[in-house]
């Protein structure tokens, strides 16, 4: 979400802002977990399960996973990961602040890990997913508002003069993205957001959003859960279309998501109270703001970050430029035959500087194309 | 923390403003437990213990409490309420949402309760606590600021002229805050008010602010959280200040905890990051931001609310005024010899409209006199 936020957060100070977002819904638990433990394909297995030692290849080879995992301790908890110095970093890093008694020992409660979502934990190539569904919704509205025939930027979008992130400027991206996400309660949007995700499919892959999602992501995600972390998604895309499938998807449930957002007002019509979006932003979570949102509302240093852009760049300095152990990670997008080879210089994820700074602060990159044994 | 957080409203639209806050640190949970345990005098148990049946007197009336309690369906999880209908209220709401199956069956992920927590969980008469901890503040920075002996509102904490948050104006109360909760990370400022909540004690009470907690609602947080909710509080309270404390004391860990707060930015120095507190109002969390934090930070409407003063109606309302069942509470400060009779008029949680609403929207109003056997 690097340059739609770089755009928008230029736009931002002209309108003034500030802080957090927030959405109302929850569901597909067991839907998670049903997908979770069935796979997209090939070999995948649920981090904690106990009986996944037998479906193992012979040549695979066998970690222990720290603390409460020894009945476990022979099962590769991330077997999407390819061998090397990603993984290794992973494992090493869980076992060290698992380790009772180590001298990295992090107590359970401060095991925060903040992940990115938008091309760390699902495909946003070659549009932002959040994108898509705001510019979609111009089409579904567009009836009740019969002067956006008329009215920049809409009516580019409805004449289909211009199509993709790239043609708007800050300013429309945000004009779009305030017209359609207001005026509601969150579990209104919620539910536009998810029967959006319902009817819609990526235009290359074929499958639905929800499902061009990271494998080797989700098991990294569960594998963290089941050592006592505890996961947040910090995005540019708006909270609530992101809580809209989180629990179904993810297994985080919304109040683990903290995004970009518009303001919200509490209302009272006959006894009948709701909070309602308005059509003002309130943040967007991108660059810094990353950092300053998780201290807001989480109010830890994580100890784990995870993203994929220049726009997690703080994130990652945050929970890496403290005291204490910690673990930073990048996805590079470098698989041109499974995903995409598109994050240098692209206006979309871009990750330029994040590769250059690297190695003078500890991240791990991430190849795609070599750490991952799949995508999906 | 009605009068202080409209009085401080009044002044934040002058000032800009908008959402969140946040702080650093984890500490004293085992403390918790064993404070909790231990108790503060008097009967007070565990709600959550199975082996407190034999210490029950023998008249006291025995409640199940709802799923996942069978081993011990026969304790009573708020023995230090007094039978009446808050109590009856409280317990009957509970097995109600618990009861897999009924009719009002509400799931584990969906049991949100949010408590104010001045005057609610503790207590916050004569003066609200984290005004004291402000205003001692400017005395423990005066060497840093000569400019502070001539210059308004400090001059007059300096000289004694003016003592209480009273003769404050909201502009004033709002410069104490920023001057004195700023340029420094939620860290330092934590570990400032942990020093400054050791080294005080209630004037009245003579107890340390940590210990004048109301032993009926650490059973009743204890119970919830038993019975698989999820405790936020919502104060109106800096919210580094409450998580200096709030893990040790209720067992509410950092990020249940919505605040009133300055902005946050993030900067690096040398490698080392933080994100610093500026001397800005970000968010002051009463009334109906109260309702709008929840929505914006949780996701979620909450299923039970608990307050003290007209500030907490929205939050109530926020509860109450939706489908599904749920739970409104209002403690009422009307024992004057265990505490005071104070919320009817007064300028601290004042308690009036409240008290006008109840009937009306069917909240629980709890007399401290009549239904709590034990305040302390």
């Amino acid at each position: 979400m690097n340059k739609m936020a770089i755009m928008i957060a230029l736009m931002i100070s002209l309108m003034g802002s500030s802080s957090v977002g927030a959405g109302e819904m929850r569901s597909g638990g067991a839907t998670a977990e049903m997908r979770f433990e069935g796979g997209f394909g090939g070999l995948w297995i649920r981090a904690d399960s106990l009986d996944l030692g037998s479906s193992l290849p012979p040549n695979q080879k066998l970690y222990g996973i720290g603390e409460g995992s020894a009945a476990r301790g022979d099962v590769d908890p991330l077997p999407s990961w390819n061998e090397g110095s990603a993984k290794r970093a992973i494992l090493s890093f869980v076992s060290d602040v698992t380790s009772e008694g180590g001298p990295n020992y992090v107590a359970p409660e401060d095991r925060i890990a903040t992940f990115d979502n938008d091309g760390t934990l699902w495909c946003e190539y070659p549009n932002y997913v959040p994108y898509l569904f705001i510019f979609d919704r111009v089409y579904d509205m567009a009836s009740y508002h019969p002067e956006w025939n008329s009215t920049e930027p809409f009516s580019s979008i409805l004449s289909g003069e211009r199509t993709g992130a790239g043609s708007f400027s800050p300013g429309e991206v945000l004009e779009i993205y305030v017209a359609t996400s207001s005026n509601m309660t969150a579990e209104e949007y919620m539910a536009l957001a998810r029967d959006w995700l319902d009817r819609s499919s990526h235009p290359d892959h074929g499958l639905p959003y929800t499902e061009c999602v990271y494998k080797p992501m989700l098991e990294l995600l569960s594998y963290l859960r089941s050592q006592g972390f505890k996961v947040y998604i910090v995005t540019g895309g708006d909270q609530d279309f992101v809580r809209a499938f989180s629990q179904e998807v993810y297994g985080i449930p919304p109040e683990q998501v903290i995004g970009s957002a518009v303001k919200h007002q509490f209302i009272e019509v006959d006894g009948n109270t709701s909070v309602v979006k308005l059509p003002e932003v309130q943040v967007v979570t991108d660059g810094r703001v990353k950092a300053e949102q998780i201290q807001q509302i989480v109010g830890l240093r994580p100890i784990l970050a995870y993203g994929n852009s220049d726009g997690d760049i703080p994130m990652l300095k945050f929970a890496t430029g403290g005291e204490g152990p910690s673990l930073g990670l990048l996805n590079h997008h470098d698989d041109p035959i499974r995903e995409y080879a598109y994050d240098i210089g692209s206006s979309i994820g871009g990750l330029e500087e994040g590769l250059e700074l690297a190695g003078e602060w500890g991240w791990e990159v991430v190849s795609m194309k070599e750490d991952w044994k799949y995508i999906f």
